[in-house]
């Protein structure tokens, strides 16, 4: 246990962009001592934040369960590990996913943790990606709302990013046709040389809408979407007869590249049969047990690939990292390293 | 059978509302003979023509299955008898379900219709009705996309319309609270009084805003839409956690006094897991014979009242009743009777 303990605050609301010596500062804190546990509380230091788009969203529209205001400690999913316990079911070095957020250390009511999902097999830092909110909600957006069958065109948007990634490739495991839509040449070669994409496209290209064109052909069956915008209005419009639109995410309105985020034409999903359905990975929580099993699975047999962007350094890291997510800097999931396991 | 034929055409595309003498006109056809008859046809006498909102529509954005162009046969949905038969299904004295339109006496291909469903207790004119499209889009709409749990909210628009009456008496039935949303008093005490809705807010009343806030109270489990437009944004607007959105119809925009029928922010879908989802009755056409049962055994127990407007006269009365129900004269299933059956 280090003498220093850094914490990382919201020092100002971002207009746009995040910038990150402006968003947010750092103070050093007292580092919290065992000998301060109530019953029923933990001390636990950080091993891992994760860096997640709607981060963005709730610095400006902050989530209820955030309810982050300047000068608080800025929140994100974490991966800690005990240090000391005040609690039954924990131990000392028992691993947990937690809200702590950007410190080194913290106490923590043990019933705002959960143990780390890390079966034999599974990488640390899975508890907040494959095996974490990242992969369950590209299991259950993919599985229970998208439903893709063999051969039918599934097309993810931020598909070069973390939930879009593991989407894509589960429906791609389900012998769907898969396109992906992500930003730049070189993520649009991964998504096809290394994960196995039927196609990609790049949304930054000048010839972006007639390659979508080419590539979703006959129409899309299931549209996973992270972004919203612009391109969730493209995806509606080549949506085929029965098919899925699945919203996960809209990270084109969070970072206000697109101020609209809509559907022009509700009456079109009643002609062709269309679902438009929202969701959040916790709709579904009675699954994650067997969506755990299969995701570790399906990477355990080469048919899943992890797609990881570990930042190394301690917390001071985490707003230029941040920030980088948000440019799509990242390929898979993005997650800063604070101590190495 | 009578020797005149008379047949509606369509005379003109209207700009906004039907102008019965203007969008239509009839002109005399010869009278089929038997003996015209091909191997595989039948000839039909037109008993009931059923008058729906989405004719407005098909009139200017033609469907595809309608396809008419100016001087074609007015098509719609049609309860007809068979006078001679060349298929070996149907007999003389038959009643079927077809398409042939406002014309007296037509010739059809036997495989372009379909028996009329009228087990024992049941009106000739619920074939159109509560056992024809009408009852069964208001039936799957409402079971098998909206889902109204026992307590939840339940609001439909055009709730004194042919479908919307009967998808909220559905609801009413499974123990949800039912809000109606039609256009005047005397249709909202009717849903109230006689159809045992919860609730009936008024949407040409000026205080409409205010008495449907009132209305839904903690919010929205299920929204049937069959208008589109600013109501559809409204109950969005209104929707709680989970909750299912059915687009049936958009009237206000066949009608055009909606230009706008979409929805607004699709990352709220996100962030509430909202459902919202088209459909076509025929998506669920397996279900047809269970639905009509389930249907014709809520009616004969009084708990699903058969709400029905029928105008009575020859086909040159159908240009009017169809004007008349875009402007929301109608309570319930319009139809025309053409011959008494």
């Amino acid at each position: 246990m280090s003498s220093e303990n850094v914490e990382v605050f919201l020092a100002s609301v971002p207009e746009n962009e995040i910038i990150p010596d402006k968003t947010f500062a750092q103070r050093t804190v007292p580092v919290p001592s065992a000998s301060n546990l109530k019953e029923g509380q933990l001390l636990v230091e950080t091993l891992y934040v994760s860096l997640d788009p709607i981060l963005r969203k709730w610095l400006t529209a902050p989530n209820p369960a955030m309810n982050m205001k300047i000068g608080d400690r800025m929140l994100s999913p974490t991966l800690a590990r005990v240090l000391a316990s005040r609690f039954s079911t924990y131990e000392v070095g028992d691993l947990v996913n937690s809200w702590t957020g950007w410190v080194n250390y913290a106490i923590v009511d043990a019933d705002q943790v959960q143990k780390a999902p890390l079966p034999e097999g599974a990488k640390v830092s899975d508890a907040l990606g494959l095996l974490g909110l990242t992969g369950l909600s590209a299991y259950v957006g993919m599985l229970r709302i998208g439903r893709p069958k063999k051969g039918e065109t599934v097309v993810v948007s931020a598909a070069a990013g973390a939930v879009g990634n593991v989407a894509a490739q589960i429906a791609k495991i389900q012998g769907a046709r898969v396109v992906g839509i992500a930003g730049g040449a070189e993520k649009c070669r991964f998504l096809v040389e290394e994960l196995g994409f039927d196609a990609a496209v790049d949304y930054k290209a000048a010839d972006f809408e007639e390659k979508f064109a080419e590539a979703v052909g006959a129409g899309i069956d299931v549209y996973f979407d992270n972004v919203g915008g612009k391109i969730l209005q493209m995806a509606l419009d080549k949506a085929n007869k029965l098919s899925r639109i699945v919203i996960c995410g809209a990270v084109s309105i969070y970072n206000k590249t697109d101020t609209y985020s809509g559907i022009k034409d509700a009456y079109r999903l009643a002609l062709l049969s269309i679902t438009v359905q929202g969701f959040n990975a916790f709709d579904y929580l009675s699954e994650f047990p067997n969506a755990r099993g299969d995701i570790l699975k399906w990477t355990q047999e080469g048919q899943l690939q992890r797609a990881e962007t570990v930042v190394r350094g301690g917390l001071e890291k985490a707003p230029a990292a941040l920030a980088d997510l948000l440019k799509g800097k990242n390929v898979g999931k993005m997650v800063l390293e604070v101590k190495a396991p």
